[in-house]
Parts: C-alpha cells; structure tokens; sequence
C-alpha cells in the first residue's frame, strides 16, 4: 500500500505553538481527517485537500474512515489538539488498527507530537510540574470510576503533582468536586491547586486555590487542574498573581 | 525595571519540533543563557547576541546569572532542551527567584512551553501515553532515593503507564535496574517496556521488552523508558517492529 496516515497534534491553542513538523505534516496532505473544531484551526493548503469533518465523540469511526482513506493511496492527516497521544487520536486510531483490515498494519502510520494542555497550562503560572507527577482524565466514558479513584488515592500517597484532563463536562458536572473531596483525605488542605482555562491561547484564564476551599464549579471542558504535591509553593509578588512552581529538590520529605 | 526573562524548551532535539513561540523568542533576545550543548542546537542570530554558556548540573547559578541579566535591562531567554517545566530550568529559575533579591519578583519572567521527550518517544512507537500516567525521574541528586521507591509503588499500584526520566547515568548506573526490580514485585512480568534513545530526533532507537526480562544496561542519560499498565498492548507486524499503545478504554480492570 502505498498511502500514508500522520496522527498529528495542534498544540494547546495558539498557532504558534504548533510545531514545524506539524505544519509541514498538513501542507502535505491530501486529505484531513478530525473534529470539526480542530479542523476549523489548520490553515487553508494552496493544494487542493479534502476535509473530513466529524462531530466530537467518534473517534474509532473517524479512525477507520482516516485508515481506509491511507488504505486507498491517500496521503491522510488526522488532527488532533495538544499531543495526539495524550488522551487524544492516536490511541482510537491503534484501536481501529488492532480491529481492523488485516492490511492496516502494513500501512505507513506516524505519530507527530505535540505541546500537550497540561504543558501550556504549567507554563501560564510558572513551574507546577517541576517534580514528578501524574496526568489523569477524569472523564469516565471510557473507564470505571472506581479505576479514577483508584489512581487517585496513588497520586495522592506517592505525593505526585496531579494534572487533571477532562475535569468536568455538561454530562459529568460533578467529577472534580468527587476528586477534591477524594484527594482532601490524603492531601493537605493547603496544597495549591491551579485552575487553567483555554491554556495556550490568548484567552488563558488562571486561578488559584487551595484544595481545602477550591471550588470545582468553575472548571469545564477545556479547563485544565493541577493539583500541587506537598513541595508545590507560591512565590508571592505585589500586584501580580504569585508563580507557582514545585522545586526540584526536597525540603521536608513527606 | 524593564528587563524581560524567557525559560523556553526546544524541544527533544529536531528542529522539527521547536515551537515557532520558541524560535520568535530566541531570535529577538539580546543574551542567551543555558548549557552549551542546548545553546549550541540555536540557530545563530542575525542581529547580535551574546551567550553566556555553561556546563550541566549548575541550574541554580544558570538562573541567577539569567535574573542579573534581565534585572540589567537585558532580554534575556533561558535555554532548556524539551519543555522546561519538566525536569528542566524553570523550576530551578524559580528557586533562584524565591531566594533570591525581593526585586526579582517584580520581572516579566515567562515561561515557554515545548515537547517534552515523553511524548516523542511514545510517538516513535505509537500510543502508549493513551492512558492516564505518570512521569518520574530516576535522578537522586536532588531528592531521596526512598521518595523515588515510594513513587514508583504507587505508580504500579494505581496501574498507571510510567515514564522514566534520567534512568541511569555514569554516576548512578543501577538506578533503573532497582526501579525494574520493584515495579517486578508490583506489575505482571508480561508488562510491556519501551526504551527511546535519541527520542524526537532522526537517530532515534527504540527498543520494546517486556518486564520481565527488560535489560536496564542499555539505557543511558539520553533513554526514556516507558513502562506499560495492564492495558497497554502491541500490534504485530510482520516485517516491522510492532506499534505499542494503550487503548483509552479497559478490557479487563485490574
């Protein structure tokens, strides 16, 4: 077979957060493949290109169509936001691999990364995710609650810094305020918590709180949480929002 | 005062995958900070520039010199490899700003965000970051080697995917080895584990194994080592090294 298939990732937001190799990935497409809304975000190709739009929530389908397009000789990008394999397309599209035609897995399949959310959300408030950490989605869709809280609570007893994905949607208002009060039998109330929405972008909203009084109500869909661990700190200034940061070393080993 | 301090992350080593944010801040600043094999991946500018080069392993001083600058009226940028709020130079920046002159706090310190080599590396194989995880360095400079036990635990615990950072080094070669042989007590044999050298550049190597066996010599200070979850899963190919992912959903909840 002699088309190709690149899962690429737009970065956070802005435009000038999208890589070259991205850029040049969809200049030389002859077909894109995604959610409309990203779509909408890749600039006009002066080459004639055909646009698959598809609504969100329909990943596998949108990958098998990407899949069957590469299979019949085209030259297929599949556009994703942030990473593409950071709770985005990549994984639905090795789904649809592993299900499907035989001759898929001969294809030319690659992968082109991107800043993922948490990246650009860390970066408006300084250095959260200086230390280890864990990324987390708390959209249950695709996966048991339980599993969530299982992963949790071992955020929470190694101490990580947490960076939440999907905080909360129309359908799951009330994920995040299960996480905080989930988190609050582990973790000090202290603890910093950043709130980023629409990281990467112009736009970018931030606050902070302190886990024992955050308020999870304003957080939506594209709103990223980072949950700091026991070393997360504040470096206060007048007249500005403080800078978070989690230092590289330890001071007082929990 | 009107000095402007940028910590920015190239990217894992392409060109490629520099953000064009990125190259529009080192082109336009006046003094370039950072450890020489970083600054020497910046394209020269064409108006003049001066670097101020230093070895690895002095972060703090690095970021010092970096705030004198800007403090001096400079337009300064802080060169990191990846992003630089993972295990880089904005925490250490902001070490250096908490401890240091009260004035400090009142800079236009940014921070621009870039591809972390997690992320390359997950892509040179496929999808394994397509669950929740968690990101680790290995390093014991700056924190106890009992905190890193404990995170790793906990990792294994909550069945997250695992990204290694700095899994071994001539100081410290039997690092990954012992991680190895506690993620054994805690995750099946089976568990699939990735190494990427050279991760976002043309001469990346990957080399896929399973815990059980997995063969921690091969790793250096340039490895990233991902460790799967219950989940994560391989296609074969026949002819090619087969694309590793982990689904976004569960098959069988641990």
């Amino acid at each position: 077979m002699s088309g190709k298939l690149t899962v690429v990732g737009l970065g956070p937001g802005s435009a000038e957060l999208t890589t070259p190799a991205v850029s040049r990935a969809l200049a030389e497409a002859t077909d894109l493949v995604g959610y409309v809304t990203y779509l909408d975000r890749v600039p006009p190709s002066p080459v004639g290109q055909r646009r698959h739009a598809s609504d969100n929530r329909v990943e596998v389908e949108r990958a098998r169509e990407a899949l069957a397009l590469a299979a019949a000789g085209k030259s297929v990008v599949v556009v994703s936001s942030g990473d593409p394999g950071v709770f985005a397309m990549a994984s639905a599209l090795f789904e649809a691999v592993e299900a499907g035609e035989p001759s898929w897995r001969a294809l030319d399949i690659r992968i082109e990364p991107g800043v993922t959310a948490m990246l650009a959300a860390a970066a408006h408030v300084g250095a959260p995710l200086g230390g280890d950490f864990c990324t987390i989605s708390l959209s249950d869709n695709l996966k048991a609650w339980s599993t969530i809280e299982r992963r949790l609570e071992a955020a929470a007893q190694g101490d990580f810094v947490i960076a939440l994905y999907n905080p909360a949607s129309v359908a799951r208002p009330d994920q995040l305020g299960r996480a905080f009060a989930l988190l609050q039998r582990w973790k000090s109330p202290d603890t910093l918590v950043v709130f980023v929405k629409a990281a990467g972008t112009p736009n970018a909203e931030t606050r902070i709180a302190r886990l024992g009084d955050a308020d999870a109500a304003g957080a939506d869909m594209r709103t990223l949480v980072l949950i700091g661990s026991s070393q997360t700190r504040a470096i206060e200034r007048s007249g500005a929002a403080p800078w978070i940061y989690t230092p590289r070393s330890e001071r007082d080993i929990a």
